[in-house]
């Protein structure tokens, strides 16, 4: 878990995006299949760039690129179930010229079920080679890591108090 | 299209879900793979069944029951494209003692991408053995398709008037 | 099921698929998730087609073509399990200028466990827009079905006699 | 790459599974979709576990267990494509009472696309909960990891002679 102290109060501190667990997404088990977190984690970076103005087609039609998947870890802590409500989560954890690493977790209420971080290369859209990000596109992801520290900063305030 | 004329009033017409389409249904050919409708359905049919008062882990626990597939055939009409937002129809076809039939659409505003088919068995949660559908579940999807085929009615008096 | 009276005879009738089942591909009912013989058939199609002579990437760049599903149907007769060894088969029901219609099975052993009728449309890779087959394609599919009318008929002689 | 220098000889040192890419792998980047690759992982982990004797149900019915993901990581190197033979690793990196950590490789002839380290935990099939390594399983993976050793000393030794 990357930053824990402050799962108490994820709405106020980032993106979260509400999934709901289908059969298509467990397994034999009787749980959800571990790579169907990966589905999960990338619709929530996907959300969290369409509102930061970003959609995936604009990002290749406007600018000729695209964020590839270059490093995942993942901790599986408890199984998502069936039905199950989760919520999961984007925020950024460092921020390159041509790369950004993103700290997710997928959560149920206050457990938190996987955490993952996850290193993502911009490239271009033909040919896949490593490009800068777009200006936009790093001023928009800039202004959202500084508006997370501060959330962070005010969450370990407010933890500690 | 199992019931042309109607497409205009969707909202008045049936239950919808909204969903959003992500690299992770796309495919190689530049559009959402055929096989990624199979699980729009699927999710737009447990909302609905949620929303009658069931939702599958209940149907297993308290009634010892599933619904499996039988058959399928669905009719691609357009295809779907990355960050296209979709709505999933499911509209009661058929209801009998042990299975139920529905219609379904994958949708792009007023455009029809996808009709489908879709049968339904009841059966036993353990052994999958056929089953008559729990009074409760089959009581809930009659009222509902009563629902519906008023709701059918009122909509074809106004496409005609 | 497209064929009855031939199901003895797999192997000397057509094309097939050794697929096994994983977890991957099963769902919390215990089973393979419906949704995923989708998949098993795309597989036998594409080394179907592969068989012939032609692979998807040759397909796009040799003849700037590729096929989409246009309407499928599936019944689902007996769940697949994990681990199950299955074989997937694909053979030529009607053959246009411009599509192709497939009856494919999904089998373990001497069970049928799903069959499916899926019908293609070659569409150019560029704009997706309706193509008459490329004619080395077509004349490699002609070929096919004739082999497999004449294996048709030799196994209904064998059946009857 | 959890062992650099002997990524010449993986025909001799280890379990391999061959896989195929087809459209289902694939997304709208024209590669294959980074999740995807977690399907080849666990399909080549079941298919060295079936070589040393364990089917996934055979785990179930007799002994009472499976393994789950406990954690993962993984880095893309070079990106798959669709019609693309691969090659998929699967080798124990370290044993345990109640865990197994494997390293994984996807591979393209004798380039590495992707390379992984994946911790499973032994778990009661009913309930999830931690167990020992059956004994059976155990020193069937504990053989194995021996053989790899030594497979892994004659490979160094290949390959500064």
């Amino acid at each position: 878990m990357p930053r824990p102290g402050i799962s108490g109060g994820r709405a106020e501190i980032g993106f979260e995006l509400s999934i709901r667990v289908y059969f298509q997404d467990t397994d034999a088990g009787g749980v959800v299949y571990h790579g169907a977190y990966l589905d999960y984690l990338e619709r929530a970076r996907t959300e969290w760039l369409r509102g930061l103005g970003f959609d995936q087609r604009e990002l290749t039609r406007r600018f000729g690129v695209l964020f590839i998947v270059r490093t995942l870890r993942i901790a599986y802590a408890r199984p998502a179930l069936l039905d199950d409500a989760l919520t999961v989560t984007a925020d950024i954890d460092r921020l390159g010229r041509a790369q950004v690493t993103l700290a997710q977790q997928v959560r149920r209420g206050a457990e938190t079920l996987a955490s993952a971080g996850v290193n993502l290369a911009c490239v271009t859209s033909v040919g896949l080679r490593p490009s800068a990000l777009p200006a936009p596109v790093y001023d928009a992801l800039a202004a959202d890591a500084e508006q997370e520290m501060t959330r962070h900063a005010a969450a370990v305030v407010s933890e500690s108090g």
